[in-house]
């Protein structure tokens, strides 16, 4: 198996300088560690627990940045579609198209993000069992693009709380697809605060370190200089300041556990 | 509180001929009965577990047929819609918009919805916890759209399986919007076939009592002539042949509860 | 069926003279209602959240209470076992032994509850899926004991919170044994206050109601003059002044919906 | 923090002669791997799925064979009691006292464990959030034995399931109390097999590397040489030809878990 790929980034396009200075910053931190980097953003917070919240710079004002992004650093870049009607736009601009959890079995917006000939990563919905998404690959392989990514962000778990169960990595991988963890998500308590969703950040960590251990194709993990400030998911944000020190443990947990999987197949 | 209304049809539009006949049939039942009766039926599938599912007769064919049993019958009618380009011309044929329950974040389709001015029924999320509604219902009545009403189909429970927490109901209620319980929806096994959604008809009339019996606006109970050849929801649908009784008993159910709600309210 | 019975008291033995005048004043609403009344007491709460709270009066000081209540109100009573070795001295005082829920599979408890002769009736554990207590119900009766009821009292539902899944009632009815609904502690919220459970006593008659409406061959709801200021439970007892418009408003519901499977079972 | 400790041995003792084989491979084993070993077995199955499932040699028959095995081989034994007055005698005969699950709120039981001085392993409820393993922690602390450990087997999801949240294993290591990751029950699927419990060996490895990156004081994992034919948790247990591997894998993450962790600590 590859070694581990990194989605990372801020939840939300803040600005066009927000969003190049955390990319620069990113890509050093990926040629110090030695990763692949893929820079993730968002330029519509679509589905907010609140009407009033911020949902960020939108489409028109986002695609441009998102090409400078790829042109000026070179690093591929993703983002997360909500309509149809987006994923041509969006796909000229970006290299994943990502279909958030909530969305994944609208067979309307995975057309349409197949269509692309772009990758496209599927978030596992939380309602939804991990073998489950075999049936969500299907429509995507069946519709000609075989470039399908699959993420795990956590299980319904009682209410305003997930839970990420790690069988569900080799059980969403028997469907070929490389699967990506996203430690960001997992820890967000949905709707936890009342207006708007809580997270607990201190267990990105740990979490991301068990998804390692068990081996996936990547890690998705949201950072910001200043999460306590971030206009969404601050909560669940890893501080920019701690990123190195994370990325670094995680990948000699990911080169150890796949140099153990080697050893296992040779066998 | 009003006697419960009921919201009933078969889970999707299978042609003008069936649409008709079941709206008629319908209809008699609720005159015999004695209950309030909104049609309901689906243009589109678009969420279906298998991309090789059938998805129905499609928006462009549905409309005029949604205006024929409104006006031939004088029912109204609601269907659910997915986008939020749907909305307005939906909205000219049918008296109720619905929002399905993976959607009921998705603010642009609660926006869209909320101006055409007609009523909205929002289904909660499976990985909503009820009091969460309140956010959701604040985003149709902030855009100016007081006509909501909220429906409970259950909750993620384990993999493949919903619970129905009625402890919801009184909580949702909270809002100010009617509240309906989805007897149909909530006895469904998401996924629970492999290829497509698995369903326990037979509790329908049990968490249907137990709805009633708490005190809700109505019911949402899907029917069908033959549900084991029906092309959708096929498991958790009430044969049209046991309908009439199951209304009488809720209806007995609902007088008797709502009466005791009455001196509870006087004393 | 016949009518419900009502198993109901006070969480906890607290004295013989507060044990005498709750039963008392429970005798009377049943008379005035018209139900069957079971007295419930605990002897001991050997499973508080905490090991600094308050057990009850013990063993020893209860038997003569309990035998004093079934001579001289002529009431059954019901109370809760915790070890093997209790069984024999506790049902020469009381009519019913009760085995608590996360004992529920612990077969030396079982088999000595079972071989007094006694009805025994079993808490389904939280960790148990509705049909598993048909295995539950086979070793008491497996040991000759064929008097056994279940009782639900909600199932496990992410962390501190309990569920209460009604498909279950049916579903345990087909062991053979009535099935009797605790209201009281399936609103529990284990844990809930850190050092000891919560409770949302405001839901008890929302699950009660539900419960009966559904069918059930009772209900199981403690009660206690000053809830809030009981040394065990507080949070989830119902007040003593609202037991008797609670158990009309069951009464009346149980007619019903008995009256309504008899005519379904003739038709 | 300490290399991790291993807990194994098969699900119960089957025989003298079957337990100091098993005992003795595996004291080889950990001489060749290099980890603590504690020699798990249980003289009774005390809540079996069924009345008429093998419960092992019982209680009397058993404690000389723990005897003989810390005698002959030199390694520390672990058992689980059920019952208070199993405590003494069989503290006599192991090194450490296991509470099941089931059992973690029995206060009676904990302070009979307790009391004995030995080693106390309390097995987190199914039923039980993290923190809550606090106040079972006061409960033995409390009674003088600071000798305390805590083992996470599953949390409750859905029916007939489990799973394991390694949020739990930091949240439990909070109590000061050595945290062991069970990774043999967490893949059980309780009832799964209507009268027995399933389980899903292949996730062992699976979630065992997951907890041993996270952090833990030691992993506990059945093991049998013909898992298939065991009479009890055979579906759940690695085959001991497997184990050595295993041990292999765990340990090497483990030391780099350990040295992440210290080289954090020391920044």
């Amino acid at each position: 198996a590859l070694p581990m790929a990194v989605i990372a980034g801020p939840c939300q396009l803040e600005s066009r300088a927000h969003a190049l200075e955390t990319a620069a910053a990113l890509k050093e931190i990926a040629a110090r560690v030695g990763f692949g980097l893929v820079y993730k953003t968002s330029f519509d917070k679509a589905n907010r627990t609140s009407g009033k919240a911020e949902r960020g710079l939108g489409l028109e004002k986002s695609l441009p940045i998102f090409a400078e992004i790829r042109e000026s650093l070179g690093i591929p870049v993703l983002t997360d579609v909500h309509n149809d009607y987006q994923c041509a736009p969006v796909a000229e601009a970006v290299d994943i198209l990502q279909i958030p959890a909530f969305l994944c079995r609208q067979t309307d917006l995975l057309l349409a993000a197949a269509a692309t000939g772009k990758a496209v990563n599927v978030k596992k919905g939380q309602f939804l069992a991990p073998w489950d998404m075999a049936n969500v690959v299907a429509k995507l392989v069946g519709a000609g693009n075989p470039q399908v990514l699959v993420t795990d962000r956590g299980t319904s778990f009682g209410y305003n709380t997930l839970v990420s169960d790690f069988r569900g990595l080799p059980i969403m991988a028997k469907t070929g697809a490389p699967v990506i963890f996203d430690a960001t998500h997992s820890v967000q308590q949905p709707g936890g605060l009342g207006g708007s969703s809580g997270g607990q950040r201190e267990f990105v960590p740990v979490l991301a370190r068990a998804a390692v251990a068990v081996g996936v194709a990547g890690v998705f993990i949201e950072t910001h200089q200043d999460p306590d400030n971030a206009p969404s998911d601050g909560p669940n944000m890893v501080p920019l300041s701690q990123f190195e020190t994370l990325m670094r443990n995680l990948v000699a947990i990911d080169a150890l556990s796949k140099a153990q999987a080697a050893a296992a197949a040779a066998a």
